[in-house]
């Protein structure tokens, strides 16, 4: 036992993992040793969920039979959709509103009851296909009832990608639409033992079931620190259009005031992300579709401007910002789509956690009085 | 960085806590310096909170403005009372139907919005004082509905302990049913960094919010490893009654065949669990108000059998089974119990984790394949 505190666990190492290995100082990230750029431009988001649950990339047959597993699991109970309504209604927040209803998945899941070993692998793998294939249906659902539509039904013949589009538009997005998101969702599906990962794993470290395991990540993806990067580049980067100053000048002014530039350090990267630079190229072919390169261009300025000054590099957040506003989705529901791709990674980790599974509990040191004289309240 | 894997995290230190101590060795556990002795026998649960979040006890007139603020919160909205009918009409388990109402309360917390910083302590309080009233409320309304019976509405006269033996049972207890239950409360209400306790501080180090970091704590508490333990007691305790044998001859039995027997051994403690020695007291003086100590004789004959033969010492869930049992609580509901009362402790470590927070990210060891090559589906 050490006596060295260590608050943020920094280079502790909790578990051996065959998901995704990270080299920080040569900005790659690979996922059971492909390379994020092979996956993102060749695989499907379906095809690395295969990958990360099962350990290898499925044949076609494999591929076709998933697919349409996963499809077949999109709609959601009625209670459920119900519970989603009333959050919608009541403004919730809506990565709080992810939560709960996530959370009450396992009440109409049939795997998940009292009687089926937490640890089942059979079982989980079931569990996981519903819960990924209705997490896209819960946000679209609640945004549109948020802004006042009928949610709309999912439909089997699309991808997991365009048909989260089209549940969440009422339109079926074009392939260019489609082929982007599904590469947003490849390249956040999986990065090690972040904090929302690392939840999942403590939760499921009790052998909690897996929804419990999936609801604490989706509360702990939805802190700022965590998942709400990629809003707060957006808020920004808007912030310094409606300026009407030039970007540079505006970082520089930020910087001054003491500000932080959203986008920018990460804890494991110390050179560009290499998600960054796929998504850069996604916005970009994004602003070109649509004839206006804008948010691409002011991007790269305070890119080039952070690399120069402050020697910092844009993480994931920077490009994904740009890219999802560009698709029109709605500034708020950025976290929730984190979540709808990362949860693959969660369930990929929990399956190895109960694999293999030990309590995890550690110490705090105590500071606290010692030998307090305990008094009756009449007496205080 | 140390290339050591610590996969339970045992003795590694993640914070420093003035809130709870244990010493294995003496069989001790303090609150912010005040023996769990003196804290069950002399102090209320609500004075414990005030000390677990205050810092110092209350005096009179703050215990008396403490306990109105929160008798004041116990009802919980029709939406939410909604959801526990429908979770409970669908025979969710009850810790998962709890995760899903905690995890809702957000939508209706004036505090639980976008605008107010996730750390305001102030804000906290008043968040954490709601959710501390309303989850005896949610226990009660979900366990009645599943019987078959109406939910009965909080009242504000009674204590907290009494209110929900009120609104489980639609009778008013007696003083020694309130003392015992308030007693277990305060023994409950907080124990280190405990698996559900660690999830909280790990979800509220992103700046996730409170009601995120308590739906953590619920879904972890959940874990048969973690919460789950006293049901697993009383279940025994049930078989050695039903098998009409002498219960030492059942526990020798039971090794024989190679099964562990609940309710023994713990990862902190060495010897007899401080909070077992009270609970014991308790299951006696219940079964004698009773006149009926079967349960507490049962429960004494396996203790000493278990300290003579293998050296091992009962831990809190051990008499909690049996006290909660003679008061005719179902052996289901024992859980949701424990995070009746944990909550706070979870609420108190969360405060801490906000005061001083660093965002908890360990790292896995990577021990999968490298440099896999890429090729597309069709050529697989």
């Amino acid at each position: 036992m050490s006596d060295e505190l260590k608050k943020g666990l920094e280079g502790v190492l909790v578990a051996e993992s065959e998901l995704s290995y990270i080299d920080g100082d040569e900005g790659q990230l690979v996922y059971r040793g492909y390379t994020i750029e092979d996956l993102a431009r060749e695989a499907s988001y379906e095809e690395v969920l295969y990958l990360l649950w099962h350990g290898e990339l499925p044949t076609e047959a494999e591929l076709e039979a998933f697919e349409a597993e996963m499809a077949a699991e999109r709609s959601v109970d009625d209670a459920v959709l119900e519970t989603v309504r009333d959050l919608a209604e009541s403004d919730e927040v809506p990565m709080a509103a992810l939560r709960t209803a996530v959370s009450e998945l396992s009440a109409f899941d049939e795997d998940a009851d009292e009687e089926t070993d937490p640890t089942d692998r059979e079982a989980n793998l079931a569990k996981g296909k519903r819960i990924t294939a209705k997490i896209p249906t819960i946000i679209a659902a609640f945004t549109r009832i948020r802004d006042g539509e009928e949610p709309v039904a999912p439909r089997e013949d699309l991808s997991h990608a365009g048909n989260f589009l089209y549940m969440l538009n009422d339109e079926e997005p074009d392939d260019v639409m489609e082929d982007v998101f599904d590469q947003a969702l490849v390249l956040h599906a999986d990065h090690g033992l972040n904090a929302s990962t690392f939840s999942a794993m403590v939760t499921s470290s009790t052998l909690a079931d897996l929804h419990s395991a999936v609801t604490s990540a989706v509360g702990t993806l939805g802190g700022s620190l965590h998942g709400g990067a990629n809003q707060n580049v957006m808020e920004m980067l808007k912030e310094v259009d409606e300026s009407e100053k030039d970007p540079v000048q505006w970082v520089e002014d930020a910087l001054e005031r003491g500000d932080r530039v959203a986008g920018f350090g990460h804890r494991v990267y110390n050179v560009k992300d290499p998600r960054a630079k796929i998504l850069s190229e996604q916005s970009e072919e994004l602003g070109e579709a649509a004839g206006d390169t804008k948010w691409y261009e002011m991007s790269v300025a305070i890119e080039e401007y952070m690399a120069e000054e402050k020697g910092l590099a844009p993480n994931v957040d920077f490009y994904s910002a740009t890219t999802y506003y560009q698709m029109g989705i709605p500034v708020d529901i950025y976290t929730p789509i984190f979540a709808m791709s990362r949860v693959g990674g969660w369930i990929a980790h929990v399956l190895e956690q109960y694999d293999d599974n030990r309590l995890i509990r550690p110490r705090a040191r105590y500071v606290g009085p010692t030998d307090q004289e305990f008094t009756s309240v009449d007496e205080r």
